[in-house]
């Protein structure tokens, strides 16, 4: 079991150390992990020149899984858009074929007044969008700016062959037999012909997963489920552009980012595992961050890259303990709770695995 | 002051009624309209065999406004795509090139309790989304489903000039003018270079609106921010694919689609005016529709196409009287509230007017 720990920048070393504490505790209770780190991102450009080193990629392509805190911060904005840590980020989820993106929207019922939604309406809330991410039209060509009939014209590709609908279905199938066994496919049919091609394969498919319970739901109509119902989810399964748009709608649902980790596997579940949240430059050395969200992506990363399906629910058991014991960081502190840092944090999971 | 009618299907006739009546009010106080009647929708087919019959797009052409209740049931669901009612409201749609589509968000601090999220951030809410109707990825050329390498493939294209972005950012600039002075133009800037033109289109078009404040906000971060605090948006202007998702989340925020009107206009501020919601047809025929979306499309109408300020704030203010005197129909319905019929409801808002 290799994993390629990169912490990246901002506050992405601090919550790293107290994923990596986590991760040391299970190694002491039998699971051999080896861990080899390295620089990705604002890190690597200021040590090597560039936000993806070689060195780093290899690392990364050797590992079964890759674990990271994140990247960016002002420091790097002005550089060219190719040495941006961003870049990093792209770069090794294509490099290593990252195709998809699990996004779990999950909000512990302590911490339902975060959400800008009635608490009854979300507390408890546990969907998991399933979210295409190497396709669709942010890579179809052709693509660009040109003169046209004398004025400028802008377009873009939206495309899926069915090999990639059939792959990311298959992720998305297998999830919901783990978990409630409903899969909602999100498309836009009734006008755009790449969508029916994407609920053509998907109801192709239903018949290898009987257990499974599939339904459809047209981009805009989701984009209102989720705000007036967004318990009716189990699964969600989405091309790339509609993937964005809803995981990014549903992870604010809940209110508190620094809690979600989300996931990106190839076809052979190798995957990278990070928090939702970005590098939050304006806390970061304070020892104030939030390391739940990066804490939860080893708990993600046990389950689909390792199958360690007990080991990542004891992780997810210790968190919700230590929620229901008052423990907050400042993001999701309330009155009445029990403020602490990173550090006293990372202590009371492990305190409670 | 021409004004095509055309009542619908469902509970389209009933809410047309007084929507009717409110019109008939302000004539009687000497706004000069005319208005004729015409079928559209399942009627349309009932009476002539198509969902647009020649007759009614001739009416619709030649009148300065169409004023449309709701259309579609599923008595005609299982007729042949072409023949549908909704084919209907695209090709009068398309006829008309109503390029710009109005979509306000607005709750009434006496409804706030029907949203989903937590009543003092959505009481009170008031946003303005223009939505290019008539090109991006829903009219883009190629299209289509296809073999390709011994597998299906499906693509669309995203595409807009600039000539097209100039006249919804003209549309979407002046209604900034005349409300807040805010105008949020939403893109994917850093991915698609058709929303890139896009967004230096609205910026080359800022120094003419020098009262307008010009702001850009990536799709997936406006789905959030639509959640988390909604009355941070005035107006915001952005393409069909995603002012389709967004005018849907904005509107599904308010929790009662049955008060929102539409408007979709041409380059010349004629329009067709519409209430937000279907043609219900459960309760199709039994008085107990909401006609406030209708009634408040006729203020549109007279705000968009007459420009008659004073008359469709005349309208609207009476609205709020209405529900501030607490009468209610079911759709809108709390306890404490006065429930009320369709027509008692046009009663309650002539009166107030
Ligand atoms: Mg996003
Ligand atoms: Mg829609």
């Amino acid at each position: 079991m290799k994993i390629c720990v990169l912490p990246g920048d901002g506050i992405g070393p601090e919550i790293m150390a107290q994923a990596l504490r986590v991760l040391d505790a299970l190694r002491t209770d039998g699971l051999p992990f080896e861990t080899e780190t390295a620089h990705l991102g604002g890190c690597a450009v200021d040590a090597t020149g560039v936000p993806l080193p070689d060195e780093t990629l290899k690392l990364a392509k050797a590992a079964d899984a890759v674990l990271l805190g994140a990247v960016g911060g002002p420091q790097w904005d002005a550089l060219p858009r190719e040495k941006r840590p961003e870049r990093g980020l792209l770069g090794i989820r294509k490099e290593l074929n990252l195709f998809a993106n699990l996004r779990p929207a999950i909000l512990y019922p302590e911490l339902a007044n975060a959400s800008s939604l009635k608490p009854e309406l979300v507390a408890g809330l546990d969907i998991m969008i399933v979210r295409e991410l190497t396709g669709d039209i942010y890579f179809g060509q052709p693509r660009g700016i040109e003169v046209r009939n004398g004025e400028r014209v802008g377009y873009n590709t939206m495309i899926y062959s069915e090999s990639e609908i059939r792959r990311i279905g298959k992720v998305a199938y297998e999830i919901a037999r783990k978990r409630g066994g409903k899969l909602c496919s999100v498309d836009k049919m009734n006008v755009l012909e790449c969508t029916q091609l994407w609920r053509d394969v998907m109801i192709e498919m239903a018949p290898d997963y009987p257990d499974v319970t599939l339904s459809h739901m047209l981009v805009d109509n989701a984009a209102m489920q989720l705000v007036k119902n967004p318990k009716q989810f189990d699964v969600v399964v989405t091309g790339n552009i509609f993937g964005d748009i809803l995981s990014d709608e549903a992870a604010m649902l809940t209110g508190s980012i620094g809690m979600l980790p989300s996931a990106s596997l190839d076809e052979n579940n190798k995957g990278m595992y990070e928090p939702c949240h970005g590098s939050a430059p304006d806390i970061a050395g304070k020892g104030l961050a939030n390391p739940l969200a990066t804490i939860l992506s080893v708990a993600m990363m046990l389950r689909y890259t390792f199958s360690q399906e007990a080991a990542a629910q004891r992780i997810e058991t210790a968190v919700k303990s230590v929620l229901a014991q008052g423990y907050r960081t400042g993001d999701i502190f309330e009155p009445g709770t029990r403020k602490v840092g990173t550090i006293e944090m990372g202590d009371a999971v492990i305190a409670a695995l």
